[in-house]
């Protein structure tokens, strides 16, 4: 069983590197990411024997498919991980940054700096290649990187930490700018969560299961991530082609993330012109409707009946519920009852609509007539994701590297004394 | 004993006031805020009759006369919470400000745009004053107040409200725009803190003890304020007339806030020239100081020896911790490990020594040549301030309005799918 002793001693080694980390430069740390790019390559084979380990275990253990092929590396995914080290180093430093700048009356001169977090906890499930990509993103913010995977992934995240945390210390890093917390059981994250002091936040990348016992757990700050029950709203005045064009984009192209959509409301003025010919496309598709009113909705075994528990659902697969609803105002309040606060997209050509929509919703994205699908790091432009922020403080939607950032206030003055 | 019904109860009105509240327009908060004001000053008599029940009962519960001194209301104060709220008033409004916006080379226009926080949980100890500041601060920025006062301002706090709430009626806001929890016992901070979901963020105000308790016990995220072991290091590099009036300002000039200094660090090369001076002045201002050495220190009744707690406690009295150190390296060292994390000043004229203090601390504030004292809201020129963060997720530093803020990003397209 880890002890709290043995994960404090490792947090507070984090600690103590986070201290060399944060001066920095941005040469520094791309130096540091190219090299760390690099060792991954040429210790290609070491990664992929330890990966067989946790493989083997995994089928002994009855692992499904789909989780061994998350699983599961090959030379071509290392090559993979190391490109987003190198495409991180490409990006902009975020730290060092002026986010307000003035003087004051007085004369002193105010400057608010971004500046790293300092000890960056994650803790995720069975993907290998989160564990390089978040170093990356927490070495390039000047963060140190304190890294939680599955058991079902020790042997390769050993593996990998021990590759990046050598290649740090050849590039003149402190080793533990990136490190695993000890153990594998309940107790080295219950821990780590505990950590408060040690630990700057802590964000937790999985299922709703593990984001739940963290965010309700931890005294160390959380930043909730990715449980998404997105909504697409057809409105009255929108274009029909459009709305359908982007339903099915929203629900079919990638069903499995957290910003497909999940229910489809559609308002009664448009509804008989609208919901056969979208629950056709739908079904051909192979989405299953679940729907309020069988009226509309061509029948056969891909149309259900849907219940309440449909419409808090995130179905992450190809199912959508389907309900017709009377005004915008109906719409905005179906969402805020029963939504996660990702990202709701309208389909309007009424700017009142579309006002309406959008100033009354809590979401963290609104998308007006566009596919849910753009709420993304990486359609964002920003480079780099950590994550899609659903809650409201620090970080909201998707987190590139200046959300991994705390700020602090440097005042110039001459003296100056009240 | 309050019930979580209860509290669920109430924090559900403040979550379906925030919706109503937050799109409102500038105008129409800023004519609340000024009905709230005049209904104060004509609601004097009422208020203060309250309060006198709660004064009573404090004397007879033995509270000390500075509580009761905090406790007590008169026209003048009354007065000046209503001119607080007009003050509010007359600040830009945060919310509907673009933080971020551009457009994508597919052609989408992202906006990042500032949209409140919801419902703000605000846990509080004696002066009822902080209940009319508080309301303010969160009706500007688009926010329900769910405020949690003590006990022993019970009275004064519900009969606050009370006006507050009907004045908020009257301008046609919802009456649950400001809510008190319901309950002042033990239990009622509790269920408070487990409502995630409906109240978005609990800022505690008051002793370490009372924050202490939110930041291990609240589901709901926390914004931690407020303790301040502040430093001064005067470095080898430094003009000693300027390091004494800025040692002088910083301990004495208000010594039971948060941004006072507490510990005083002398670079070893300057000691014997500064030390036996500045110690003079502080001693004659009353200050006791708590040395490491005695050496260069006048001897007497104001002079004792430090103990490790010195180094890690937040006085907020006349006492200051005294330490000699041979570099900027060791007073960065001490401050790392003994600090809170609030405000650090230095007082040099080395460039280089000012860089390497400010880049290696971990603070909220560093302040150059200038006084511990002007990290603060109202000097910062925010006009308003909520508190001091010390946390390093979400605002760190003063908090005035735009602190207490989310974001949301509001993407607009023509048709785009992925």
């Amino acid at each position: 069983m880890t002890t709290e002793q043995e994960v404090r001693e490792v947090a507070g080694r984090s600690r103590a590197a986070a201290a060399e980390l944060a001066p920095l430069s941005r040469a520094e740390k791309d130096a540091a990411l190219h090299e760390m790019a690099d060792a991954l390559v040429a210790a290609s084979s070491d990664v992929l024997s330890a990966n067989s380990l946790d493989l083997a275990a995994g089928r002994a253990a009855g692992l499904a498919d789909g989780m061994l092929d998350r699983l599961a590396l090959s030379p071509e995914r290392i090559e993979g991980m190391a490109q987003g080290l190198r495409d991180v180093a490409g990006l902009p430093d975020p730290i060092g940054a002026v986010v307000r700048g003035y003087t004051l009356p007085n004369g002193l001169e105010v400057r608010q700096i971004r500046v790293p977090l300092g000890v960056v906890g994650i803790i995720y499930e069975a993907r290998p290649n989160v564990t390089v990509d978040a170093a990356g993103l927490c070495l390039k913010s000047g963060n140190t990187a304190l890294l939680r995977g599955s058991a079902s992934a020790y042997h390769s995240n050993t593996a990998l930490v021990g590759v990046l945390s050598e290649a740090a210390a050849k590039a003149g890093l402190p080793a533990d700018a990136v490190q695993l917390v000890p153990g594998t059981d309940r107790e080295s994250v219950t821990h780590l969560m505990r950590a408060r002091g040690l630990v700057d936040v802590i964000i937790p990348r999985g299922g709703a299961g593990l984001i739940k016992n963290v965010v309700e757990n931890s005294i160390v700050p959380v930043i909730e991530t990715g449980v998404g029950n997105c909504h697409v709203y057809v409105d009255a005045a929108a274009d029909l082609e459009m709305a359908a064009a982007i339903v099915m984009n929203s629900k079919v192209q990638r069903p499995s993330v957290c910003n497909s959509a999940e229910t489809l409301l559609v308002h009664s003025a448009v509804a008989a012109s609208f919901l056969p010919t979208v629950s056709s496309l739908l079904h051909e598709a192979g989405v299953t409707l679940h729907v309020d009113s069988f009226d509309l909705v061509p029948e056969g075994p891909l149309t259900v009946a849907a219940a309440d528990v449909d419409w808090e659902t995130e179905y992450n697969s190809l199912d959508l519920a389907v309900k017709v609803v009377d005004s915008v105002d109906e719409a905005v309040a179906h969402i805020r009852r029963w939504g996660s606060g990702h990202t709701e997209a309208i389909v309007s050509s009424d700017v009142r609509a579309i006002r309406r929509f959008s100033s009354r919703l809590d979401s963290a994205a609104v998308m007006v007539n566009a596919s849910t699908r753009f709420t993304d790091g990486g359609e964002f432009g920003f480079g780099a994701e950590i994550g899609i922020s659903t809650q409201k403080l620090h970080a909201r939607g998707p987190m590139g590297l200046p959300e991994m950032t705390s700020t602090t206030y440097l005042v110039t003055g001459d003296g100056h004394v009240r």
